[in-house]
């Protein structure tokens, strides 16, 4: 049994890991943070080692890692001097052993598993989080098992299959499934470890620890994050608290989710002031990463995001494909649509006069560009040809 | 100016950047190991200051960085488990910026460029190098220029393309082009960093010194890598000797080149007791990242692999397939074709009784499979449907 709580309810639950959601108000379960002091063990060269204790861990496994984490924090000098920015920096996630920062919380998760003695787990993705916890399940030796939406790409079911993963593609709605999951997960004994899992927030708050760390022990003043169903942003949110409340830093940065337009519940109850989320029944965008038309977690982001200072905001398909080209073209950093939200997202806001960043803001980069190719199409590349004879000539003026 | 050796001539020559190979013989050259003694500055974030005195350049110029290296070292339990392997290890070099070591090599090459001023750089590549190239170019703000193969995939051309190089597929023989590059680089002033550039080669010495602390300041007993070009084998094979030469260890590793059965001019080379290879006229073999028919450092690998200890050997693209499904369902590792042949390497020398390793090995992950996904549909790969309501029972049983 593990011990969480309801930020809603402000109670207490004692679970087991199967669901960790509040049962009396349905919102997601978060561990609670102890009081005792706590301290970075940076001698250690695994991140969970590092980190553990700010996490729910009693050990470390070292034989369950991947090598996650401690991924670059790189300045983006060239956008700064484009676009008059104040310092910028790109936290790196797409460096993780599978491609996404989803392997931060899947590595906790799966030391928890472990330590419960749970060896069957499982995930409801259709993408970076089921080629993470097939990973991370095969390095394991676990049973993992994936369930996949219907109109899931042929890359992204094989890149989760290869590493022996029972794939069921599942006909239905969506939502349903991911709370169906939890229910066969009781019944199978499989582990369900969904995009909110408490332990999944908590992996992500070491990229917060890092990024401290990473600016010379100093918190910046904005971070910018993709947000699909919450979690992320909400382990980056309690990483920063963490910090305050071990007096590393003064104050929280300013947290600014970005969700797409075509699928962006969120960034709309932010801007009616609403404190809940109306989920849509579509969504369309090419950010597929973050196309979340109900985010488990969104009720609480829109809570956390309200108490700290912060904002959730959308960009347009358009000015995510310009953003990624940007990227690419002068920072060489090749991220997926969902990550690229965060230089549109920054882009747009540095037009506005009221809040233009004016100090050091962070872009997390969520995913590799590696991971849909099937975006690029859109981009518009020129490839010359010429034959070896004229190659010379070819190139002149160039 | 920079000053280079030929190991085959013994003679020192000074060149330009524009073309590292032996006036004389035509083979190509390399940096020479300086006498006096070098230290490593462990406690700097960028690798390329952490092993600065082992590497050509005067400064690191951190502007240049992508955050490449520092990629883990990470055991592979299971797989030892089922084989009865000695202690392994895979250094995953997939987890570099643009997913492959070839990041290494660019880093070091592009900081030689800015600090000789020049601006304009290109790569003759079909694939990794090409990505990783434009990537580092971009984030210089260089002019890259990238010649690609007549039938390189959309996949290869669309995330090289994205950093904004100009791409030109080139009709014509492969072997020519690689040559006719330096012509043309030194005509229109681009420094044509290829495959075996000696900056490149000396950047993959870091490889070599992280394998050894990432040991706790030991060499394995073996190293496994794919051998394409030649260059990355040579720059490891100077790490240590650099490592044996600084009097931190003992004796070198035993080196095992890898390559595919359908394109192996070395291993046939090594295996006939010959000094120089013999050009191929066609290759065929799933693991494209290593399909190389006239490898333009395949002399000085066997010069090096004949006065060191060390043997190059080769696999069948079954055997590769097999192995990129291994590392994938025991640890985790999603790499591409060329990356397995390490494993069915090892797998492979195992099965001898005189030559089957007894000691400890680290395989090299060159790159992720994410960038060769068209493999992936010669794995059989299971999907199962259910509806929602069936879901449950789809399970029983797995």
């Amino acid at each position: 049994m593990i011990e969480l709580e309801c930020l809603f309810c402000e109670e207490k639950h004692r679970l087991d890991l199967f669901n960790s959601f509040c049962p009396e108000c349905g919102e997601p379960l978060l561990f609670f943070t102890p009081r005792r002091k706590r301290k970075f063990a940076l001698d250690k060269i695994l991140t969970l080692e590092k980190f553990l204790e700010f996490l729910p861990l009693s050990r470390v496994d070292p034989r369950l890692s991947l090598g996650e984490g401690n991924t670059p924090l790189v300045p983006l000098r060239r956008l700064r001097q484009k676009y008059g920015f104040p310092p910028v920096f790109a936290k790196n996630e797409a460096m993780n052993p599978t491609g996404s920062f989803k392997d931060r919380g899947t590595a906790v998760a799966v030391q928890k598993a472990s330590e419960m003695g749970i060896k069957r787990i499982g995930t409801v993705s259709t993408g970076n989080m089921a080629a993470s916890t097939a990973a991370y399940g095969a390095k394991a030796g676990f049973k993992t098992f994936v369930f996949l939406k219907e109109d899931s790409t042929p890359e992204k079911i094989l890149s989760t299959g290869i590493h022996g993963a029972v794939l069921v593609k599942v006909k239905g709605d969506y939502g349903k499934l991911f709370k169906a999951s939890f229910e066969i997960g009781k019944k199978q004994n499989i582990y369900f470890m969904n995009s909110v899992d408490p332990l999944r927030i908590e992996g992500y708050k070491i990229t917060g620890y890092e990024i401290f760390l990473q600016l010379g022990c100093r918190a910046p003043r904005y971070i910018f994050v993709p947000v699909s169903s919450g979690g992320h942003l909400i382990g980056l949110i309690r990483s920063f608290q963490d910090l305050k409340r071990e007096g590393l830093i003064q104050s929280l940065p300013i947290f600014v989710g970005v969700q797409a337009k075509g699928c962006s519940p969120l960034a709309h109850a932010f801007a009616q002031g609403m404190s809940k989320f109306h989920r849509l029944s579509r969504a369309e965008t090419i950010a597929h990463a973050i196309s979340n038309p109900a985010p488990p977690a969104g009720n609480l982001v829109l809570k956390l995001i309200r108490e700290n200072t912060g904002l959730i905001m959308a960009v347009t398909d358009r000015e995510i494909l310009a953003a990624q080209r940007e990227l690419a073209e002068f920072e060489g950093i090749f991220a997926d649509p969902a990550s690229a939200t965060t230089l549109a997202g920054l882009i747009k806001l540095s037009k506005s006069r009221r809040s233009r960043p004016r100090d050091e803001a962070v872009l997390v980069i969520t995913g590799s560009g590696l991971k849909s190719m099937e975006t690029l199409k859109k981009q518009d590349i020129a490839v010359h040809k010429a034959s070896l004879e004229r190659l010379y000539s070819a190139l002149a003026g160039k």
